[in-house]
């Protein structure tokens, strides 16, 4: 039973399911939270040819940057020289995070249209990971969020550890639930569900969700972002689809984590999950040669293989 | 945002999702699909005893060995050595693959209690894999199976093919559920649908197995075998799950093809499959950490690293 096939075709037969929306939003953060967890520090020019390379395949999300502390992350040391090579003005939106009021008058300066802020559903990763307390990251997020709502930019919250934390376990529903109440009371207009660790499994992706939605949430301000640590950032995308959210959250080829490295934090990979869209007849707008192309070309720049399937599968082809 | 948190826990949290099903049977596959697309062949010895690790960690059902033409799959030439070796007589199933009466003869002898045959939905890989026209490659299985339920064996059917086709591309849901019941009707108890190049999406496998559903076939007789090639493998075992499926073939560590590999048949990893199902609160009897072990040894053997998001998130804990 030796395979002796020739490949595979290079997409999936449309098979839409009944009650799934017509069209999902694939919201990029290769650039962003991805290249933050890559040891290779690109030049800016490399960054900005990335973004290019995403738009031009179609993507019409791509979270550009952070306008984070250079000494603690030195990958976003170039936010502002990234930022303002792009075209913001263009009907591709290009978010960039924001931790303080430091940072997004750095953003605002270069041009920034749209922010992002991040909080944690735990006191634990709010300390060790942003460095304080979770009501004082509050605080500072209300101010960078009031400010930038003054400004007309739009603003997403990212909430990280919404299904488990590594030093609390567990996270409960309804922690989740307050802390997004409490980020859209403040101003965001979309929640990020942050899968930090990947411990997220698909009965407990629609478990939060029905909370959420039970909550008064509107469903269509939510987007999962889902992390492969265990393999199940595809399943769980499918479980929030089937329970009404239609945003996703994935990075071009994985980047952010190599699922073999001690630090990985594996980011879903953008092919994989326009892989399953496509199959279930969903439209993106992404050209999926295109972006394996630029997931080829931005891993041989990391010194390294993309972790993607859809990347490993269809870059033999050629 | 750097990750500074320590190793996350070992299991996910349990959210058990109404509707599905309280245990699931997971059908190991690694001794023998796995292997047989492994360069590397191994010793009996270390066969028996990656058999007796599985069944140690909890697995009722290991498929053993495949009494093909060891001409053509040098790794199984020593498959009555394997079986022989085997309690068969024990409560685990230890099936084995027979592709015709010699082999069924040579399985007997070694002393299987079980066997599976193995068919093509399309004509290209039959006669490409198989070696025959699928009406030849059908009576040939009707023989064996005869003869199988005569001797008092449970029987099998392997389906290959089930969503695409390399050389025929999309397989429409029809022809295999034709193909389901000509297995059925040639004495099959159950039937394990192939993903044998991964194309299968959530959708496409819930229309399947509703499909085969209103022709009358038994869900209980159902098994998917889903391929990660595409990294759709889980999220096409949590569609089946929803739709009524209740085994699922994996294989440990996901040997059987290397998604790096251009031979690779990526079969899905036990170890990402338990996880999730842990997840969703189902019970398989299966010592996570037992697996992952096992799985660990067993690359140790075959070479390179296990293709396993969980196994290598869970190694680096020790």
């Amino acid at each position: 039973m030796t395979d002796r096939s020739p490949h595979p075709p290079g997409l999936p037969m449309a098979v839409p399911q009944p009650g799934l929306p017509e069209r999902v939003r694939v919201y990029e953060v290769g650039p962003r939270d991805g290249l933050q967890a890559e040891r290779t520090v690109l030049s800016a020019d490399t960054k900005v040819e990335l973004i290019g390379r995403l738009v031009a395949a179609g993507l019409g999300t791509v979270e550009a940057t952070s306008f984070v502390n250079p000494a603690r992350v030195p990958q976003m040391a170039d936010a502002s020289a990234v930022l303002g090579a792009l075209d913001t003005a263009s009907g591709t939106r290009h978010p960039v995070l924001v931790p303080n009021l430091r940072g997004l008058d750095d953003a605002l300066a270069a041009g920034a249209r749209e922010i992002a802020v991040f909080l944690s559903v735990t006191e634990s990763f709010s300390r060790a990971n942003l460095g304080r307390p979770r009501a004082e990251a509050e605080a500072e997020a209300a101010r960078v969020v009031a400010r930038a709502r003054q400004e007309g930019l739009a603003v997403r919250g990212y909430l990280s550890m919404v299904f488990g934390d590594p030093w609390e376990g567990p996270v409960p529903i309804g922690e989740v639930v307050a802390a997004t109440r409490r980020l859209r009371d403040l101003g965001a207009e979309s929640v990020s569900l942050g899968d930090t660790i990947g411990v997220g499994t698909p009965g407990h992706v629609k478990a939060l969700v029905a909370a959420l939605d039970g909550a008064g949430v509107p469903l269509r301000s939510l987007a999962l972002h889902a992390h492969d640590t265990y393999g199940q950032a595809l399943a769980n995308v499918y479980a929030a689809l089937e329970a009404g959210v239609s945003e996703f959250d994935a990075s071009t080829g994985g980047v952010g984590g190599c699922p073999f490295a001690r630090s990985a934090t594996g980011n879903l990979a953008t092919e994989d999950l326009v892989w399953m869209l496509r199959g279930l007849g969903i439209e993106t707008g992404v050209d999926l040669d295109a972006l394996v192309q630029t997931s080829t070309w931005l891993a041989a720049h990391l010194g390294r293989p993309s972790p993607s399937r859809v990347v490993a599968a269809l870059k033999e082809r050629k």
